[in-house]
């Protein structure tokens, strides 16, 4: 079933994608009057017909790149070769761009990635350019309007249909445009989108294009890490259960391997049983199901995910900061005190490695919250600030070196461990624990 | 007090920042063989007598900066006008790289950031261009080594202080080098640094850094937005108290209304009540603390901080979005089942809004965690995968629309209430959502 994205508490997001939309309809309606064909076009269509919230709204003309300039007061050509135009408008305070694509037929791909050339087309051809028919769609927004503006070719609810979108978007079917075959071997990064998709919307992948996909797998090798990393960050940044069906459907469709590196082929158990959760979750608990232990999985981020998948630092660091404490808290009633106080004060504590013990042992989690609630509340705390420095210790006539470390640890352990209280107990400490 | 960063359950933390310094070591008794004077320099020195971790070794040099290149087999130019040079080596499986700075003078500043020329010169003169005492000592590795490779001018833990940066230490003070008007009319970032150096460490300021910095404090406009964003982010992603210290030292300033806009003046409280969060949760609070409300703070985040700050997006969102869950949760009694669920859903619910209702109302917020819990428990959970989605709308003959949305809406929170259990019963109450 489809798992749609949390409904943020945010009141405004859906005062940004009303914007959006407005600012595309004006778009729409300005290309109409000036005589051009104008239409919604792609994933805002396919998300509205699915009952979801669109965020973008894209539109196709047949009006030429410097046409759709010229007809508005701010406009900027990002991709002149394929003939993009973002018409940029103030809507009350918001400042929104609007991405404008000129009808188009793609010519060969000559490197698995893009087009070595474009003509401008009819909009049936731009649809059959297309990646997948649920992408396929466009949607008249003027349709049924007073004035009969709308276009010829509308069905009922304004939707151009010239790929079979919306029967499969019924049947819950995600399928290649055209020949299957072809339009992977034009884009080596329709793989993972096929991927992202199916898993998002929890559509069945039609015969033909799992054929082909599968036949196909080994040339995901050749795409850029950062675009292959981006679609995996949003296959992992979707709500649950599409994490662990983009998961499985990789490994059904021999992309898994190649793309993460050999693994574990058992179901993604961790990354199933983990509820919303950050992107760094997600990849922790990803790797963990590949790699079978917090340690390897670690070891599986840093080695080959990070540089295969051009894993930003941040993520890298995140997730494998989540799986080594996740390591930390399997042996929670072995840790004393401030070990366990130092290990629940890690900034992403509970959306992190909690998160993901949640997901693999729900009471091992449920009694570790208790028991961090106890700590935070024993009159100390969980990460009260430090009784001593390095200040202080130079003060009572020490030496700076390699040992103010170890000095500074055993006071605050001690601290934190409620035996002592006072700079002047906490120096003792500190004292002690380098003369023994 | 000083807080030390919470420490890294990550224990491969510790071998990165021993590779760095290995290489680092490395690369000064290179140095050293071939004739040059050559010190671990900066943040590395500082820190180290402080009793924190350091985590990068920069090395300062007499050799010129073509001269580095040829000592090393892999070497990247990085500030060629400032004579720095990168030096990457391998340390097992790592690839380590450390910053080497051939010493200098710096020129005349012209634009408030940085020198017009440089020139290369003495250790004596390099330590006298640098900003604080604290960042301008040296300190020789090989000191004390059998050989006697040391430098003569090293003291007796082998610090070479040419600025006064141990006595400053021992005092807890941050002091300007030299002049400090003109150290801050230099490079107007100086003046964030100075806040962020002193919170950091809980250090007090010379009363003469402190006038000149208040002086120049209008100044601190003219940075450039994502330079000041830079420093508010290491600010509030350090551990605490230092967040809450640095605001309350941007307002001593008189920096905080330039930095952060016009805001209430008092001491910032939530941000001294939060707990060890993650950035977007510290930035949330911070804004809470200028703004007021939550809808404020949200305003004040999206309108100023985010083109003033050059705040990332997803930072602004991250933030904006933990300040409508707070909201949300302080009328967390007067929200249906399904209303909770939803909030309780968020990816970062726990360290975003409940840890900032922690900090601003903790018996509120003992309340939430403990309903979050029953809710999590009571068979349904709080974010289980839909029973109803929009191919099964299709699927049973609606029309696709607008009004999926709604249907959708209302068979899911009727699912999170537990007043369905199949897609059936869900069907059935999305239809009567539309047809009342």
């Amino acid at each position: 079933m489809t798992a749609p994205p949390p409904r943020s508490a945010a009141p405004d997001v859906p005062a940004e994608a009303a914007a959006a939309r407005d600012a595309a309809l004006e778009v729409v309606t300005t290309l109409r009057e000036a005589g051009h064909a104008a239409f919604f076009a792609g994933g805002c269509v396919r998300d509205a017909l699915l009952g979801l919230a669109p965020s973008d709204f894209d539109v196709a003309t047949d009006a030429p790149p410097d046409r759709v300039a010229g007809l508005f007061r701010r406009t900027q050509a990002v991709g002149a070769a394929f003939g993009v135009v973002l018409v940029h408008q103030k809507r009350g305070k918001r400042r929104v761009a609007t991405e404008v694509a000129t009808f188009r037929t793609d010519g060969v791909y000559t490197d698995g990635r893009r087009p070595a050339s474009v003509s401008f087309a009819t909009a049936e051809e731009d649809a059959a350019r297309r990646d997948f028919t649920c992408n396929g769609l466009f949607w008249d927004p003027l349709h049924g309007q007073p004035g009969g503006a709308g276009d010829p070719r509308a069905d009922a609810e304004g939707v151009i249909d010239f790929v079979g979108g919306r029967a499969d978007l019924a049947a819950g079917l995600l399928r290649a445009i055209g020949d299957p075959a072809a339009r992977f071997a034009e884009d080596h990064l329709r793989l993972l989108r096929l991927v992202r998709f199916a898993a998002r919307f929890g559509f069945a992948v039609e015969p033909a294009t799992e054929a082909a996909a599968r036949a196909a797998a080994p040339r995901v090798a050749g795409v850029a890490a950062e675009r292959v990393g981006d679609e995996v960050a949003k296959m992992l940044s979707a709500a649950p259960p599409a994490p662990a069906a983009a998961a499985a459907l990789l490994s059904r469709l021999g992309l898994a391997d190649r793309v993460l590196g050999p693994g574990q082929g058992g179901p993604p158990a961790a990354l199933a049983a983990l509820g919303p959760a950050p992107l760094a979750t997600a990849v922790a608990a990803l790797a963990l199901d590949r790699a079978g232990s917090p340690a390897a999985a670690s070891g599986l981020i840093r080695t080959r995910w990070a540089p295969a998948l051009s894993l930003p630092n941040a993520v890298a660091d995140a997730s494998t900061g989540v799986l080594d404490a996740l390591h930390a808290l399997r042996g929670w009633g072995t840790l004393g005190v401030a070990a366990r106080k130092r290990l629940a004060s890690m900034p992403t504590f509970r959306d992190g490695p909690l998160a993901l013990l949640r997901a693999v042992d729900p009471q091992a989690a449920a009694a570790v919250a208790s028991d961090v609630a106890a700590l935070a509340g024993d009159g100390v705390g969980l990460a009260p600030p430090p009784l001593l420095d390095g200040r202080a210790l130079i003060a009572a006539g020490l030496r700076p070196g390699p040992a103010f470390r170890t000095m500074l640890d055993a006071a605050y352990d001690a601290q934190l461990e409620g035996r002592v209280s006072s700079p002047g107990d906490a120096l003792e400490v500190a004292e002690a624990s380098v003369s023994a």
